[in-house]
């Protein structure tokens, strides 16, 4: 059994969106436990009403929240009881397996590190994201925690991500790419240059491709993407901004075509099924890495769906046990050695 | 009378490309003169072929190329007689008034440079493309000149893209935004920073409205988007992988489907109108701004329409005399001060 620590507070919608969500997750998965973190008044007549199995969940009232407004440092003085840190706490404490907040992302990061600390061996934590992709499904890290990144952080990126790919994603040895502005090896700017000399080591166990280039992200060249948090959060935002604008652009001109709508009504279950591996959805929820405990942090906007496939996530991240999985791999694979050696 | 000099043998499919994009050209444009610089036994079998007016073109015929494995090290030593180096001569010795090349962009950086030297006040060029976008076209710079960029290139960056898009694109006080991974003022590194104060400054009389974020580009948020060589490169390239793939991935689902075929076939109209707003070939044709000449890249990849596309930007950019706009609003306004004060 699972036990999942939902904030039940955080996200436009909630705590709405967390109790259908976890409505939906109770369905699909059946060895899950959900402890809810928030405001009773609110939480008991939706938790009725959606007809949640009284044995598998539990209800943990809370009156403070963070707001998406709160700075990391207010959240951390004044959000001790808060729905998002007390979710978190109940995973330091071993209460629970992982948790799950569609709250501030800042704030989130903070309080998970002031509460669960760093994995030992990685330096500063990395949002993770799988990125839906045309050949195949890739991680993208770091999508947005680090805004200056050093070359020890993005070949610790690199040993997480490839920990991730291979015991969540099932991918045996996943090719590692580096994000960069061309595949020639003197391309890029010095980070690239000194990280790609450590990321090509043999002890590190990776299987390092090399650079890989904007494209190659929809595209899915490989099956783990690393990235400094400011250029990730970029190419993240363009990507779904480029998709937003795109689907913008077919409903205008759709929108005064009578022809256009009869067409796209006889075409529609074949262009459901091409919006269905693009869906935003679908590709809900990011991890924290590098934190010493499972947080995956929801899209605040996302509905029920959306939040169901970040309770998957969680779950599937601890059930597969990637925690102790990644511990093992740090702990026999030398990316001290080498950063100390190259004197970075 | 607008004279463009052509680097007719840049490019994959060069120097059919170039010829057919001219042929284009002279029939949209009336006042162009085109010069074709490259292999006359190649070029002249393919201009008679096309019909193209003859008191309005000219060859200059040389045997050199600039290949696209050159590094652009190699092509300023061994190139000075290549299609590129004499296109640019030209324009540096008054003969054309802008030059266009769809060869190796990394020696068309450097050649550029070379031969037309950077216009007075700026210190490094930039890559500067229009992007399709929902809102209204914007301007986004650098698009991989500078991987490593300082405040005062960014805001050079700013004043070019300004002139830009106020005498070529025509846009009164066009607003301009500094690539961020969050709106709020304490978001990003100190790059960011240092530019956004600089920026600020009412007298460099630019209309700027602080950060945007990825997901502005394609909205088209503002009308110049402001960010270093390494971030808007990978930007770029996310944007059309995923345009890209897409594409893909609709193709694929609807390949299986008969009915689909039949209801796309039904909507095509309208379809076409919603990609003709983003076709890449009506986007192509990038400026490397900085250089004291218009100089204009073409992708490498794209057809003859493309091609017209990359010849019209350059006519239009020097039929509105933007280079001397750019060095009176260089002159009259006080960048220089404010870096120098900042310390930058």
């Amino acid at each position: 059994m699972i036990t999942l620590a939902l904030d039940a507070m955080g996200g436009d919608n909630a705590p709405a969106l967390v109790v259908y969500g976890a409505q939906i997750a109770l369905k699909e998965i059946d060895d899950i436990k959900l402890i809810f973190f928030g405001d009773e008044k609110q939480l008991l007549p939706l938790i009725k009403k959606a007809n949640l199995d009284e044995n598998r969940i539990a209800v943990h009232h809370t009156d403070d929240i963070v707001t998406n407004e709160m700075k990391p440092s207010i959240a951390i003085r004044k959000g001790r009881n808060s729905s998002m840190s007390l979710a978190i706490k109940a995973v330091k404490e071993g209460r629970a397996d992982a948790v799950i907040s569609a709250g501030n992302t800042g704030a989130l990061m903070a309080l998970g590190l002031f509460g669960l600390r760093m994995l030992p061996g990685i330096d500063r934590p990395a949002i993770a994201a799988v990125m839906s992709a045309y050949e195949r499904d890739c991680l993208m890290l770091d999508l947005g925690a680090n805004a200056e990144c050093s070359a020890r952080n993005l070949v610790e990126f690199a040993s997480m991500g490839h920990v991730y790919a291979e015991s969540v994603m099932d991918v045996k040895n996943p090719c590692i790419g580096l994000l960069n502005i061309g595949a020639e090896s003197g391309k890029g700017n010095k980070l690239i240059q000194d990280a790609h000399k450590i990321l090509q080591k043999d002890s590190l166990g990776l299987n390092y491709i090399g650079f890989v280039e904007g494209n190659d992200i929809a595209n899915g060249t490989v099956d783990v993407v690393i990235t400094d948090g400011f250029t990730g959060n970029v190419s993240l935002k363009s990507i779904e901004g480029t998709l937003k604008a795109s689907k913008k652009i077919i409903t205008d001109e759709i929108k005064h075509s009578v022809l256009a709508k009869i067409g796209l009504f006889i075409a529609q279950k074949a262009l459901r099924k091409a919006y269905k591996r693009v869906d935003p959805r679908r590709y809900n929820g990011a991890w924290l890495l590098g934190l010493n405990g499972v947080c995956v942090k929801s899209h605040g906007g996302t509905d029920e769906f959306g939040f169901y496939n970040a309770i998957k996530n969680a779950y599937s991240t601890a059930q597969k046990g990637l925690l102790p999985k990644m511990k093992a791999h740090l702990e026999s694979h030398q990316a001290d050695y080498w950063i100390e050696e190259e004197g970075l």
